[in-house]
């Protein structure tokens, strides 16, 4: 890349090595008292989640059941790279079989949705390795930044960072388990009315036939039997995982990000009354550059998954919001249609609100220095006035968007002109009808 | 919610405390001279119309005749909550009759909008309670800010904050009343001609039989008599009564908090040739401080009305802009159409325009301080003068969007984008005619 | 209004009375070398386009004929406003018989452009009598300001500010009366066609019949003979002027300011390699405010010329736009719509460029303040730094929009996204011709 | 042009002059060991790629083959604006022909492309015959500074220039290469299709006919024959050549300029850790002023360039995206359009891309400030951290829009809006099938 951010990352490397002596050392300290995994960091909230990724195949990282983040890193000789190998192989050729198929029936609007799902998917898979590559540069300066601040003089947060992450991520889940088990309840509704209305041979209505429909692009190469039927559910679990553990990863990531960005104001707010030296001041800019630039370090790192996340949700709110008048076949469609209507854009906002609370508890000290008195207002503190103000502190899609509120209610006023339009198509072609 | 704004919260606690001794003390000082109740205050301004909403069950408070805006607060067992109950029962047995007869009747976009304007006032019910709760913990801080503005050095203005309330909401009210009126003028009108054209049954048309047809949904379940009429009268006119007093209450709260902008831009504007020491202007920050945070406070609060007020409006007057150039089939059903789509884009303007002023007026302290003469120049005018751009002051849907022009701007023109595309249609369908 | 701004007019009131002065002491002064009005001031470059303007009752001034700019004022009493008057009477019966006829025959998107345009004229007649009245407040600081910039340590401008003016008014003016001209040659070649196809009758293609139909409106209440038709052209003409004098006069009025500030960025200019002592950038810091001054106060006062001019013209083109694939019945046609298009086109962007130069030359300063010395950087340069970049200065939409090139791309874009939509949509008509 | 900027120019004029020496005195110092055509400057750099655009009379310069600036020169009789206007009148006469046909024919959206290509050419070639004039005023400040900042304290960067824009333009050229011969291929495809299903006559389906076709307007004028082919060939390359190097041309710069925005702020970034007198700073002040200000002579040099390459790419994206769901006739026609619809994206994203590094390159210094220890920050530091923020600076088209992140966001959100219309569009011509 280019020559300043070459020698920033060398600078970086220079300061990894000294933060790696600092958590070597503070880990000894706290071995007689507390121990270092019970401290509340980031790698401790996200382990669980990333351990469940592996059976998918999502982010490989090697020692990923130690519990010291120095030992996880990236390998290409490694059974999660495997995992994920037979993932992108099996994946690609569903892809490229529902491909083959769509392609000779003329792609269109409506039935090219599927094919998008799997490629953002496969696209998805590769995201992640990228990421796993450079896991072990982002959690290093994490993980010695959040033993830094679960020490005095910052305080802990009432509610720890793993608990958040937990309740989030639970939530979400519970879920996105429901809309994937009424994906098929109302498939197989949609497939038995379907049947019945059009074909005379009324036997085909079983769960079997359907499930024969539904995963034909793997009956294509295999036999149907029960096997085939679980490694069919199996598959497209997979993919429905990976989609919500996109969103639900960046969320993830704001949470922990917001955190430390909130204990930094509470550590400048606590000093609003009293007098401060230069050299405080000086110690806590420099917490502030450190903060920033793990910030960018991790937005640079996620951009692509952002990207990715965010064209997928507003393409998949767009294709849905299409179908908002169309008079459906059952309740059971009905059901499925909103609730996952509404859980995509609860997704969608999540991810956006989470995010934007890194970007506005990076502003929170600019209050608390306000009310420093006029006679301690030094050229430090103005420039750390000028520093909170002067750069946007967040994550972004490779920099085109920024994930605030605003691109948020841009998304959704874009959205709603959108709906809008069909809105107005409807009502034409309801014009006609008066006496009725 | 997060742990700073906890702090925050804790400190208010302690300063609320200060400001109820202050309170207190200012009016036995004042009880010599000026009776407490005779002050120009925010609470005197809006207490009549708070009065009059608890007759339509919003914003339920107890003690809401009392003067001393201590005495007012928000009581989970008062009459209030049981009035506010009673609507939202009876409010909500209407919604749900009419939701049952439409998705029977198959869901559009034309016919949605009476069931979106029910269940929008049933939300605002339940956000009136929620700002309710937290009215003693506004009411308290502006009430003595504006005990503090009503004295030098502040000069009180021209035409009282009581003055001002009272004339935009008697427009707004009477504007409104006839809104009412014509809609059910137009209403029997159009169902007149309706019955005229298709029905052969001439004897229907009567004002009876309109209002069986308009309150239909009340006559599914009471018999129809003058009793029930009335009720139905009654209950309609509480949903529009709420509609407005959403529009209304934004409108006074902004006149309110601008108020108090303008006398601090005047006490700045005051000192603009003297020389001014280094401890006025830290007390003319803190001022600043105090009525930003007062501000912000009731941004927090008010977030979801002003978030539902505008998504409201916007949808109504895109609903209306549809059927523009409809051909209607009276009059009185032009004019109806006419009045209440000026009224509407007049009122949203309105709440658009008074909000904005905050901002406006905020910002007004400025363009004294470039007068400043250079000897006294000091950090102190500095600090205030970038406290004073630094951050927005106004109120905002959730902080999505801000209420400013620029907002209400992009709203028209995106509602004329809009238009031009129905514009457009409109044109297209009348090409072919050329030799008439 | 506002106490603040009372305020400040009070005290511009007591300025302008010091201003009064100054320029009554400084006339006296030049009467020994130079005339008052050889001065290339705002007042006389605008003069002759204000006598102009007073024909069609626009601007309604007494004393217009005068070189002082303190005799023009506004009077109730005088004969300006009686042409106005006969105007608003005769433009108002035109218009409410149009409307009338309209209403009648059905009000459609195609035939609501000719009301749009009649009440177009009305409202900005009503609104160059609004600023007619506010006419003296602006011109008198405005002339005080023109001659302390008239003199050294000012320098003149190479082309004089009446040279600029009249150029382009000028071109636009010829241009104007070409597209009228155009106007009457299309609608004659239309009308003629229009019968020879559609009539049996073609005796009635003669320019006497056209003149008729174009003029039905008068011939409604007036015979039909060479006093009517003059009438016709007389009334037509005074509402095409009107349309075209509004730009013009933004145009104008652009041109005026943003020379001042040129010449003032120019004075800054001069200072960049010497030593300015703190008392001269504090009377270049006072020169820069005064001219913001009359920047907001020429804003305030033209904000609904410039708001009514912005959305006519958007109107204007994209009603055009729409047209733009209909196939036209002679090459006549053709030739008006493209030159109608392409100058409405240019006249909009003639006054969104003039206008946003005020704002690009009022930040010309900044470069030369990048210059000064280190040891010469006091908090006087400071403070005019930061005066320069924290406001807009220029004109504006009652402030929802401001006149700069980035609204101009703004406008644009919009016009060219619904452009591109009427190009789907005639590309979608010629779909199914593929083998001719 | 304003008072000021000629200022400017007078200026620079100076300030070139005493640059020319400097250029003449470092050259011959370093005739000793470093040739001068050996140095990494941007004009040995695009000197290759100038040479090639000759040979389509693209920017006419005289002496292009020297390796001295100083040399090259526009000179109105000179065999490159010979060339330019043989080139400017047979694609006039081409586009007229073309003109003519589609006139008669009737012009719509669909045929419009062929032409509107033709137009941009033409105004192609005009706008570099208008950059070509201003180039030895751009060169010779460009040279001077690439001189500069090729010795130390400026270091080199790891890549050169050279190597950098070789890369890009024969990546880019390659793929314009095969986006050209595709063209044609999947027109003759296209051609012999469309004659077997509509003519009779099967003997016409060879490539002579095919090419008869293509090159309509010249056999209108020329016999068939090979020469009046290639000539057809010759033009029709000479046009896609200039099309692609528009946007070349502007990624080109933006590597030059980015390249030394890069070193800038690596020197900047060297001295972090150090003490830096004052003086130092005033120096590094100075050269980033150097940089702005050939950035904006550039930007103001070429944005006519940059208006039309980005006016034409989004036209021409919008006009292919209208295409999309259209059943095309053969594979090889799914190719081509993919292929360019993909070339294009690419090529208008890297476009914004490559210029948008020049904006975020500029403001890497900004990080290094933060780090100014208590101590040494004054304020000459001060002065620089406000210039780094206070000005865009990057290419721009007419200011009306700057090449940023942000703007191509813009860009690509409008298309999808666009897109997605059609998107539901296609559904809705899709609803009807529901039993296949």
């Amino acid at each position: 890349m280019s020559k300043t951010s070459d020698n920033i990352l060398k600078q970086l490397k220079v300061r990894r090595q000294k933060q790696k002596a600092i958590l070597g050392m503070r880990w000894k300290c706290a071995q007689g008292g507390l121990e270092f995994e019970q401290l509340d960091t980031f790698y401790r909230a996200i382990r669980p989640y990333l351990c469940v990724a592996q059976f998918f195949g999502i982010m490989p990282l090697s020692n990923i059941l130690s519990r010291d983040p120095q030992d996880v890193k990236f390998k290409v000789r490694s059974i999660g790279l495997v995992v994920t190998g037979v993932f992108l192989l099996l994946g690609g050729i569903k892809t490229l079989i529902g491909a083959n198929v769509l392609f000779k029936a003329g792609l269109n609007a409506k039935n090219m949705v599927g094919l998008v799902f799997l490629i953002v998917g496969i696209v998805n898979w590769l995201n992640f390795v990228g990421f796993a590559r450079s896991w072990s540069h982002i959690m290093l300066p994490w993980s010695s930044l959040d033993i830094l601040m679960l020490f005095p003089p910052y305080k802990r947060c009432k509610r720890s960072l793993r608990w958040k992450i937990n309740v989030v991520v639970l939530i979400v889940g519970f879920l996105a388990v429901g809309d994937h088990m009424l994906y098929y309840a109302s498939g197989y509704c949609s497939y038995s009315m379907h049947i019945a209305q059009c074909h005379t041979n009324q036997s085909r209505i079983t769960f079997d036939f359907y499930l024969e429909k539904e995963f034909s692009d793997i009956m294509f190469l295999l036999p149907y039997n029960i096997f085939s039927v679980c490694y069919g559910f199996w598959l497209n679990g997979a993919f429905t995982f990976l989609w919500n553990f996109m969103d639900i990863f960046i969320v993830i990531t704001s949470i922990g990000l917001a955190q430390r960005f909130q204990q930094f104001a509470d550590r400048v707010g606590a000093l609003e009354g009293r007098h401060v030296p230069d050299a405080l001041w000086y110690d806590i800019r420099r917490d502030h550059i450190r903060l920033c630039e793990l910030t960018s370090l991790v937005d640079a790192s996620m951009s692509n998954i952002v990207f990715v996340s965010c064209a997928n949700n507003v393409y998949v709110i767009c294709n849905q919001a299409l179908a908002i008048f169309t008079k459906l076949r059952s309740p059971i469609n009905y059901v499925y249609f909103w609730y996952s209507l509404i859980f995509l854009l609860a997704r969608t906002s999540l991810v956006f609100m989470t995010a934007s609370k890194i970007h506005d508890a990076s502003l929170l000290p600019l209050r608390s220095l306000y009310l420093v008195p006029s006679g301690h207002w030094t050229q430090e503190v103005q420039r750390f006035a000028d520093q909170l103000t002067s750069e946007f502190v967040g994550l972004s899609g490779y920099r085109l968007y920024y994930l605030t509120r605003k691109s948020l209610f841009g998304m959704l006023a874009t959205l709603v002109t959108y709906e809008l339009m069909l809105l107005q198509m409807d009502a034409k072609s309801h014009k006609g009808l008066r006496c009725v």
